[in-house]
């Protein structure tokens, strides 16, 4: 079984991380990748590490790499790029995961005051999934079009999605406090993201509103079926890749045992890993990795909930989960490809 | 002027970082720096970043070191260590600044159940001050022994108490997610503080309980007037330097004015910044300086407050506080010899 | 096929990365792994890294490992254990790979001044084979035992080895400049190595001889046929992984094709990349695989070459190395579950 | 005394550390500091480090920041923009000291060659002193216009001078194997400097050539009076700050103590310490000072000299230096406002 593969926007950190997993990949087959600006280069003149592998590949220009031909195309493109083409490759019978924003917020109107620019195709918007497989699995299956989830969101969601379900925290006082390493800001020529800027310095960021806020409180009201109320603080921290999320919720079932409640929910997922009690992860155990691994606290002398979600954000916040999705869309086992172990130290 | 100064235990952050900054101070002279395990070492041998500044001094005998003959002497030792001494030291007529924990929680009793030992001397714990000039300047000027706060504590006391101060806030639901850097472990030959563990990385830690807890309780308790409740999660980032602290109450004021509050409380204090309304600041600002800075926030949606402080450990979180309790207790300007502007980048 | 493998020590950093990347291998099978302080802990429990697939897998006490039962061990201890237990395993018919210095000079007398031990078993030593396949390949296959080169010999040899080769250089005015990730030092609770003292700095060490020098020096003048001179300096670089090795010879043939020299010697090498002319390598284009990626200059207005090597200090200078052999003695392909791409960014 | 000084440029990390520094000298005034860009903008907003000591220093335009009234302007900016403005300062009767290359290269031809632009003013050039105080002190305290040394030059030849002032090595065969800091690079949206391309990476960079190359080899050659043959490369390191040179040379008179040659050179300098033998110096031990470190070492079993300097490329390499020139010029002692220890860890 071959599966072929093209990438749009294949220059940033999103798109050289799918080029290394799907390197792995026994069916996956990357046909093409496109970049505007880049289009004639070689992918491994631009990215060293992929020589010796990749050395066949150039970046085209968008509409010279026969996109249409592929079963799979991967959007690693900014905000906007994947709804302008999708409607003309779905036509063409490609099924599409789209690593941008643009199939994440079910309500076009949300999209629009967000991403301040309104949505090119609200149908397929409508008919479009989105990519969680821990929530969404069966329907991913089926989808044309597949709405990859943020890296936050796919961190807060899965860290409170067991308490939410089970109705066990009051819904109106959430508190997400994320930590993100710095590939998280992607691949762009920006002063804050400056190594003599933001090394040896830990910063908030986003403190007027963050767009990963409406993705995730739509996830987290879908769980607990009413609207959450949610504070969504997003830090930087002086590491490559990681993501950590501390999350805290006034508990509304004390008596409920969250180790088995967290255990329960995430009996059989290739990809959560729900630590022992007590635990305390750190973003490295899961560097390089699909893997998100939780731990879920009760902390002494308080009524709260706390639970802790580390995943590697372009990874299972990224290009593994994408890949994750096309497994499952593809019919193949969802591990596939995807099962190296985490690279520590 | 001359102050004639002595530290115990001056091998770790907190010691050298005391010389670093003493060496700057007008008044101020280093008479003596001990260290049974290093007796005989020069300082400058240790450290070479002091050569040529402290090239006569020489870590002695803690017995042979003539601490009585000082006006004060700084504990930049482990628990325990200063409440050992501090009789014969205050007999003789020296103030004592002690950096670890023994004079700062005030009820004997929690300080064995954390500490693991007796106190040694609650008559003098009686009288000691807790050494946070923006909450006790005028008893700090008259103390005989000052105990230092932490780190930790220094970022959240300061951060949380406006609201407290106020009644602002639902204490029963404050969350204090604090980050640290790696220093803030000390000097200490431990694996899990190595480079190639705590780089790329970031963690949690004490989740069940950590030694800071009840100080803070404390301090806001007494701030609020009635007991908090309080869930306090650190964490370690990859950073040398600097505290992060991230503090989220419930509002039960809303109508409050969050900004007018803290510049009211904190307008005249030296070293306590309170940003502009809507800032986000990051602890290189603020990197090698006795400087707190501060943003308040209200997020939208919500009906928390949420405050930013960020600090350096090892100056406003030791030992820059502890010369300027220094500064107050001799009855100079309290900003004496701590001046220096932060280093960025 | 099923190759069983049994590692000795392997609670350091390269006792992880030989599980981490054996987990790739399609053959291998850890059936035990020792560690003498750490009996009875599970594996996955010290490095949460390796959870869900190394789960059954416990430290056993050395003599409870069943090593005899392996067809291969690696020896991922300090310096002077796998020749203490060699004679017994190669009687029970097992192959030895030592990823530690017994087995790297042959001359005893050179191992003893720089180990301050006698060589245990000077005879195994003779027959023993040097396990850097890029010179040693024909003998490898057969070999019973393998001393697996240290990190800066690999990066070292490989740089220079064409030229020496060659005849190219003053074979009297060597200099290799070197700088590794603090990985290198192992996973040892050492002040030194803290992140403390390590990150954001840059050191020389080692200054006053390095047990690595002999190693080179043994490698080069080998493939020199005579004894070379040789500056070797080794530097501490605040990153976790990476070898940057830095080589400068005057050149005694400047007109030799100095790229076409590199392009010929290591065409069909699957594990050394000589980069394009004018190219500068990083250590991240290598970091977590086993390729060693080099480019040679000749710097203007100077009668000198320069080579420029990087490779990941824990893989082709240690685990992945070691398992290249293990494929080479067992008739694998050598590339054999070393394929992974490098981990950028 | 009150010296007015003015900074064109300011918004860069030069800038930025002018302002640090200049916070602590007693006697120097910041009148105005310029950029095109950020006009009207107050400089603490930028920098939040500053705020409390420069609240009402704003950015101004060039032409309205009053510069000719200055006493001293330094000039924070990309190469040409001093020469261009340097005539008609100069005839103001103000003294300036520029931190770009504008007054580096004393051929014009060789500026233009290395800078692509001609010589604007080749009389004042002739005329300017270049900054490196061990070396040109008195030329400096007379000098309307100094050249302020780069950073790579500072610490190449404060580390290469004395060999080469006593005839000792052979000048046709020197080595300088360079690592700097990321803000070496200065405060620009560049790609190859961002966090999650510089962190945990080790790179060459500049092999083709780096502008620094003429400026060493114009100071080496004048102190060996003879033209030396200079391998100079370049490298990168994840930190913020500092420079790392090892220095290597042929000895041609072996019979010299060069422990006793570098320490009579230096005796009595202020910024240059000349380790014990066989010392291996930090960049941290040097961090935010103007000290330039450096060990002189015969590597055993070799007839070369290897030098290791360190410095803090922002001070010593850059704003210190300019300070310590201008101290001279004002005819100040020379360590005045520079006296702050190195910030350790």
């Amino acid at each position: 079984m071959r599966i072929d593969v093209g990438i749009v926007g294949g220059t940033g950190y999103t798109g050289v991380e799918l080029l290394r997993l799907l390197a792995q990949h026994p069916h996956a087959r990357v046909r093409s990748i496109t970049s505007r600006k880049d289009a004639g280069t070689r992918v491994s003149d631009m990215f060293p590490s992929l020589r010796r592998r990749y050395d066949d590949l150039v970046f085209a220009e968008p509409d010279k790499a026969g996109l249409a031909d592929c079963a799979f195309v991967f959007f690693a493109t900014p905000h906007g790029v994947a709804m302008a083409q999708a409607r003309e490759l779905v036509g063409a019978g490609v099924r599409i995961i789209d690593l941008a924003a643009d199939f994440r917020l079910k309500d076009p109107a949300l999209f629009e005051r967000w991403y301040k620019m309104p949505h090119a195709c609200p149908d397929l918007l409508a008919e479009s999934v989105y990519g969680l497989p821990e929530v969404n699995r069966e329907a991913i299956r089926k989808a044309r079009i597949v709405g990859n989830p943020g890296c936050y969101p796919t961190a807060v969601q899965l860290g409170f999605l067991p308490l939410l379900e089970a109705g066990a925290v009051d819904v109106k006082h959430l508190v997400a406090d994320c930590k993100s390493g710095v590939s998280g800001a992607g691949r762009k020529a920006e002063l804050n993201i400056l190594f003599a800027e933001a090394s040896d310095n830990f910063a908030a960021y986003g403190v007027k509103g963050h767009r990963h806020h409406p993705e995730i409180a739509q996830g987290l009201s879908t769980a607990a079926k009413s609207p959450v109320s949610l504070v969504f603080t997003p830090h930087l921290t002086p590491a490559i890749r990681g993501i950590f999320a501390t999350l805290y919720a006034p508990l509304v079932k004390p008596e409920l045992d969250l180790q088995a409640l967290y255990e329960k929910r995430y009996a059989g997922e290739p990809f959560v890993d729900v630590m022992p009690a007590g635990s305390a992860p750190d973003t490295r155990s899961v560097r390089a990795s699909n893997v998100l691994r939780l731990a879920v606290h009760r902390p002494a002398g308080s009524d709260m909930a706390m639970v802790l979600a580390v995943e590697d954000n372009l990874v299972k916040g990224a290009a593994g989960q994408a890949i994750q999705n096309m497994n499952l869309m593809a019919g193949l086992p969802e591990t596939t490809g995807l099962e190296a172990l985490p690279v520590l130290p």
